[in-house]
């Protein structure tokens, strides 16, 4: 495989995403230097196969800035006077704050785009870094009035050697989107996860698949969590507040469940939430597809499930998605494979003849 | 396979989930009759070999009670006084409730035993029922001072029957826990996906697994929850007030991140979360185990997970959780294998030596 990326790519920062960039674009041949403010961690990313040392000599052609978002700012500007004929672009979480800082310290910005891929993992550092974190997510790149075509071409071809797919907004746009669509999902996750702390373990005993979906990111590193929640304070508080005065309004109607209008209000919060969950796009960037959901019970011992897949392969039928469920306190999985309608029928009759449990 | 529960079983109400009680027990040759307030679902959980209708003759061991919660105990303390010599109980969401109005409506408790089995899907009705949908899941048997023993050994039959696994609370305990686990979880996911239904679709566009699994089950029936949320209205105050004043005090300090002790108060709130999710039991019913996560890439064509499951399964290597997630606008999936750590190196080995694209 050929890059489109050309030139040496120096990456500030070796944690997860610098590490990651740097194993995708060293497997397609682009030379990429590294720096680290930690010697360990450095020696570890280049251990890992990241990239190697900067060495005086080196002409840079693009600076990747992949440090915690509480100093992303200045190590921009740095990078900007360190490197005058780089185009510089960095991958924090937060866009506004980050640009107004560096257009205060007087850097000259013409090289510089902003840029945010949205790829992460719950588990943070070089050890966690993977070539191709990025594969198919969505990699913003801030252009604001100013910004210069060629840079951003050079970052848009970053992010497609490494498989995203680019998204053109403006800081202010990113920071709107993603305080709705991540950082509130994240502080209502955790105060929700926070409720369990003091819970007895047998009203633990009941959860099931609901409290853990909704709590899963609760896991999230806290540190860079709160750089990131309170650099984009100034989106995320309009949602936090919406979401407040619905709650107050909904503890109110259960705290007069009896009076007139009460369960109407809570009806259509209720409703509210259908409506927003239907509004997110489906797979492969498209709308909310319908997919046809069959489950399939399976005995939990190694091969079932290659077993059950290999059937389903060997009839020629695609499957959408697949979840395993193991159940609390048993040896058997649900497996629901979800499936696009019009094999529905077919994969239905493949099943059954060859035996499976399904459902009904 | 034979079953515990002995004498003929009638089912009142052929939803969800008097359905799939109906379809697990006629699989383990009990005799199930059933009924309906619509004579239309009857018939359709009939053709789906739920059970059949009831006779005049008829002498009914255990009735099963599964009807929406705001007609539950009405139609308990029917039941009861319609079939003194059986064993009468429900499997609504909520307890306390429906026991004091049974109570109040003066029918005879002797034999009466509250149950809740805590299964479920986003889809309702007779066409969703499945057999094994207790399978391994907790079933709550509500037991007070009162309880005849004899009683609630026959409903621990039928549980089990079911393969689900019963676990004895009073109904105020019950009542609690699912406040915590189920009801609060409810309301906080749809709040949260009702601020998406007025966002625009580009803020849509960056939707990543964070945000769709927090508002999964905001999917759910508003019609339903509105009734479960009112019956546990005081029970699931305490829990969405505490969220309230930690939101409150999130918004607060978000409002003002440069005074002293807001970024402390916030990093608090985030370590919470981070406490409350590690308290969640893991899979088959013990604390959370730590597993080895293996990402694997794979393209998105029939076959391709089987064959990777295929060789996993070949080499005697058991998988205890996978997730396959498609990635936004690509033609790729990511699969996640999770493994006790002891298998870990042994399935990398595997993986490797077969051509699978790996993490890092």
């Amino acid at each position: 495989m050929s890059s489109r990326t050309s030139g040496q790519v120096h990456i500030i920062g070796s944690g997860l995403l610098g590490t990651s960039i740097g194993l995708g674009l060293t497997n397609l041949g682009v030379d990429v230097s590294l720096e680290d403010s930690s010697p360990a961690v450095l020696s570890l990313a280049k251990d890992f196969g990241a990239g190697r040392t900067l060495n005086a000599a080196d002409e840079v052609a693009l600076v990747i800035v992949c440090v915690p978002p509480d100093v992303a700012a200045e190590t921009i500007s740095s990078a900007i006077k360190r490197f005058p004929q780089a185009v510089v672009t960095d991958v924090a979480s937060v866009k506004s704050s980050i640009l107004s800082e560096v257009t205060a310290s007087g850097a000259e910005l013409s090289h510089y785009v902003g840029s945010h891929p949205m790829a992460g993992r719950e588990k943070g550092g070089a050890l966690s870094g993977r070539p191709d974190l990025f594969v198919g997510r969505p990699w913003v790149i801030t252009v604001e009035k100013n910004t210069s075509a060629q840079s951003v071409n050079v970052v848009e071809q970053l992010a497609l050697d490494l498989g995203a797919t680019p998204i053109r907004m403006t800081a202010q746009e990113h920071d709107h989107a993603v305080a709705l669509i991540s950082h509130a999902p994240q502080v209502i996750s955790s105060l929700l996860a926070a409720r369990l702390s003091g819970a007895d373990d047998s009203d633990l005993a009941l959860a099931g698949q609901g409290v853990r979906d909704t709590t899963r990111i609760a896991a999230s590193d806290p540190k860079l969590w709160l750089q990131i929640l309170s650099a984009n304070a100034t989106e995320l508080l309009p949602v936090l507040r919406d979401f407040e005065t619905d709650l107050s309004s909904v503890i109110h109607s259960l705290e007069q469940v009896d009076s007139a209008g009460s369960l109407a209000k809570l009806g259509k919060a209720l409703e509210a939430g259908n409506l927003g969950i239907s509004r997110l796009p489906g797979k492969h960037g498209s709308r909310n597809t319908s997919y046809a959901s069959i489950v399939v019970m399976i005995d939990d011992k190694p091969g079932e499930l290659a077993r059950l897949l290999n059937e389903i392969g060997s009839a020629g039928l695609n499957i959408e998605d697949l979840k395993l469920d193991h159940a609390t306190g048993a040896q058997v999985g649900l497996v629901e494979l979800s499936v696009l309608p019009a094999i529905e029928a077919k994969l239905l009759e493949t099943l059954s003849s060859n035996g499976w449990r399904l459902a009904g």
